[in-house]
């Protein structure tokens, strides 16, 4: 195997750029890949951009995608070079407490499941390294197309997460703040949990004829006044069963406490970069006894969920199509789709670039 | 009966008195009671003097006592007028679509369970009022005291409903901020869930002691800087499992997060009197998916509860002796217990009345 | 309202017929309702000709049905007389212990939540009784057909119960076992909880023409040998992850066990009318330490299941309308109906009679 | 380090001896440690003498030790020579898809996360081989005495795990049978739990002794008629809430089924060992919907559970010193004690041999 690669960087806050690196190298557990396709995810933004992660020099970016295995270490049993794999955007330590605890997104410390473009590079180079293959890669099914596995590495995992943290039941009406790809993951999952109802906040066509398809029954825009007040209008002053907040900020959570019933239940999977204090409203609180249940989750991550998740597309129980607007092919497309996700034009939901 | 009775109430915002009223009526599915103890809850001094429940008119105050059964309605299966009874602070409708869901506390309206002294008149009276006796009431086992079967009330489910909500298993580390006597019964269940170490927050002597016979292990002061520092040195920098929250303000919320490791969970119990908004700090809640867990609660209420937390008491599991520091005899006492729970001298945990 | 009625009864073991009655009276809390459509459960066959619940005499039959409220108890709050609506075949108890503990179906006595022609009367009569109507009835939406209605009374229910205890999830592989109406609602819950694939055992054409449309994408026949061989020929000797058994008998749990995972959950919705014990196999239940769950129970009932489970109905999301096979008019054909549900032809999944 | 080791072997069914072995080589993940105490198990006599886990050769005997570790591998970071540490007798394969959905003692197959005496060589020896050492060893707290410390490894986790798989709440009444060792450890389990009232079933004067000390209330004999009747008797004919199966054979499930309510929980931690099939009593278990959950489950084992038991044995809310009846010292005393647990004379509980 050659010795260096070439990789799409953050060079610096603000700054991206192609660099040279050595082909990372693979420990007894682990492996080497090259990425089939990659995707771009709005965290890429937020860590070029906004610096979400912290000032990075020179780290490749991009935790979305699929890949051939091209080299194994020597404790790794069920992958070999030449499989094609799912790629998890978290691959969590295994054997570290957290994991023990249930907790493995959070394995030896908060959010440090997820490595790649964060603690270490991440997919958009010619090679890229995974911890614990066994314990990270998933076999990808042969009829999925390669554009589409990019979507499991973190849209369906997350918007999925949502709909676990919110525990959506059989009748539920369900919320979901924002129909991003991330949200429209969280309508789907909802449908798919047996929800009845599905009240959406969003306003791009695009993402609301997805999210119709996807199972979105009813549309809130944020432009025709609070949010809480257009679903309690839409559920005679009742309020929904639970809330996926999928999209917005730390305002948001007021909107999501105020149209959640008692016992409900508000699952967040969306990144929150501002601000000192996420605000919970007191009194539609229950002055702290209403039991509103506020749960935020990083996605789990690893090669049991992988399997799973991939099994949905797999068996076309899910249909992830929708979500790539956008499928570009080359390494050079690589710059190009990352503007794109930085422009966020009206149309776009997801650009996807296939490599081989 | 006797068709009118005397009561102890709520004059207005500010102003209690003696009152007299006619004795309720009984439904058919409920009881009327005589006290025959009751005791003073914090809550009665936020509902006179912080207007906590709105502004109320000759609204007689109470919800901590035990009683006699005096009359009960046609349809009451399991009580008759001589029965000596638990009388839970809470008395949900259990027919509601919230009790149907699992939360009884909010049956037919957040917080809508707690009715005594709330929706109607409380128990500091000849004699109050019981919906759905069947549901409600748990018959007095002999060998509790009725100044004991007082804290079953309320101080007792409240308690360990944060234990609950927090979710203590074996083994766990576990901080419970406040040690008045709701927060002294998270230390007994959290201790009587297997925690391992509870750390509590507070400083009054009485309280300390109370909190070490129940288990709690450690001890902070508020007064030697931020919780969550202290919490820290004192875990080797991991933080703690479970946070149970039974005393402080909406700012309490940011010492428990940055107290609790990802994963872990905070149960409030405690009553949120002032503040628009709950603190969450973005950072340390993970930027919105640390999965630290915040769930807030109204304890359950009910007959069943009753019956399962009196068995406690009944076969000597749970002391609440050490809660109750002053014991005062008669009708005439009840003025002078409730102004001794205003003033709350240091050395002062529960006040109870015995009337019978 | 006139004093008598008439209603299709059991006379005795093996004996069915129309038979006069008192129409009943309604209690504070009660409705009195006359069924708009009904639907013959197999239920029905095991009461007559089984002598399922024991010896019965002129015990009106039926728990299936849609109705209109003609009379409502004092205490009646949210129904009223001319109101449509969804009856439920299990009406719990709602203040009963076992409710508080979240097993309402078991209020007051294992199964004692199922009243209809079990303890009382049932609803194939001019007129039937309703415990606690704001607890157990629930509004049928305006574009559910009464014939689809009937559909809700017990089959959904008791269906997607199976679903619940064997906690279908996101990317399960799901083997159900039985695919008759209540197999298919199973079928059609593990899909819509985000089962990945769902392997159904059963032969007939029709059911398996059903099973298909609600979801299922594979299928086995007890034919072709043993299930457990077949179930594990499928899966590369893994077997599933959960078992749903809607189907057979005491034997029918050797098959469950041998095809689950460890850690896997079995759930149980059949009735098992014959044999001592039910057989749990020793060695494929790990010794006894295979976390192989094996859980079954009747399902839950009362008012919030049934408008959660109509508004899926309502809203689009389950269509139960490949459920009715075989649809009648008028009251004349209730014996036909049942004779039918006895008889079991090959191409009955479920009959039902329209009466107004 | 030496090459060769003298370890206490099963020979082959039914017979016993020392042999010489070569040390075990270490994984990069690995430890080698040397025992500094030994407790024989009951599954030790069931290995050697009813062939338990199959005919085995020379297979060195033990599961339950503590130890210091003498070697570890290169990736090993949280362990280094010289450490003191608790050792589970379960040491799951941390990266497995079973532990990935939260049942690591099932990894790599059922019950497989038992490898100690199973899959090769167990802790009788003056080396043995720990898998994933990060991942399963924990840090013998310095005031934990070693002979203490075996206790840990199998009965504090076996007992406990009856525990949560019966789900034992506030208030419960729970019905342990068998008081040896791992039941003795359920009631403790139970009464740290919250029970109120603890029924143990079994005869022998020092367990009932123990059990006492651990909290339980009521006693048992099955000598004085079936378990079910006396448990109805004493309960008023209404059942335990809860069971955990400690003892006895494939018949004990159908007492505890007649034992249970509806709703109940029965959890099974004791080896099977004949009998094709367990017998689930159809009549009491509902007709197949009694929601009675029949729950069975090997102990979970690795690191975080040592270390969460092992704290609440630290800081005194376990006391586990009444188990070890017979302490012997010296390698010579190894034969002895495990004769001692195969004749189980009535005065025994556990036998330990300290070594070092």
């Amino acid at each position: 195997m050659e010795k260096m690669m070439k990789g799409f960087a953050m060079l610096k806050i603000g700054e991206v750029g192609w660099i040279e690196k050595e082909v990372p190298t693979c420990g007894p557990m682990d492996a080497i890949c090259k990425p089939l396709a990659i995707a771009i995810c709005t965290s890429d933004i937020h860590t070029v951009w906004e610096g979400a992660v912290g000032d990075r020099h020179n780290m490749i970016l991009g935790h979305e995608c699929c890949a051939e295995v091209v080299e194994v270490g020597s404790m790794v049993k069920d992958f070999k070079p030449g499989d094609r794999v799912l790629v998890p955007a978290i691959t969590p330590d295994w054997n570290s407490l957290e994991a023990q605890a249930g907790y493995q997104m959070h394995s030896n410390g908060m959010l440090a499941g997820w490595k790649f473009s964060n603690f270490k590079d991440g997919v958009f180079a010619e090679y890229f390294h995974v911890n614990d293959a066994d314990g990270n890669l998933a076999i990808l099914p042969d009829n999925i197309d390669p554009v589409d596995a990019c979507m499991l590495s973190d849209m369906v995992p997350t918007g999925f997460h949502g709909v676990e943290l919110a525990d959506v039941e059989f009748g539920d009406t369900v919320l979901v703040i924002g129909i991003g790809p991330v949200g429209l993951m969280s309508v789907a999952g909802a449908n798919m949990r047996g929800a009845s109802r599905i009240i959406a906040v969003g306003t791009r066509p695009n993402c609301i004829a997805a999210a119709k398809k996807y199972g979105a029954s009813d549309f809130i825009s944020y432009k025709n006044g609070p949010i809480e007040e257009q679903v309690l209008a839409m559920t005679n002053g009742k309020g929904v069963d639970k809330v996926i907040i999928a999209g917005g900020d730390v305002d948001t959570f007021e909107a999501a406490v105020k149209s959640v019933k008692p016992g409900g239940k508000i699952g967040n999977v969306n990144y929150l970069g501002n601000g000192d204090y996420i605000k919970i409203p007191r009194e539609a609180w229950g002055v702290g006894m209403g039991h509103k249940q506020i749960l935020g989750g990083l996605m789990p991550g690893g090669r049991l969920r992988m399997e799973k998740l991939g099994s949905l597309v797999a068996n076309g129980k899910l249909d992830v199509k929708p979500l790539t607007t956008h499928v570009f092919e080359g390494w050079d497309a690589i710059p190009q789709a990352l503007q794109l996700m930085k422009d966020k034009p009206a149309d776009l939901i997801k650009p996807v670039v296939k490599l081989y």
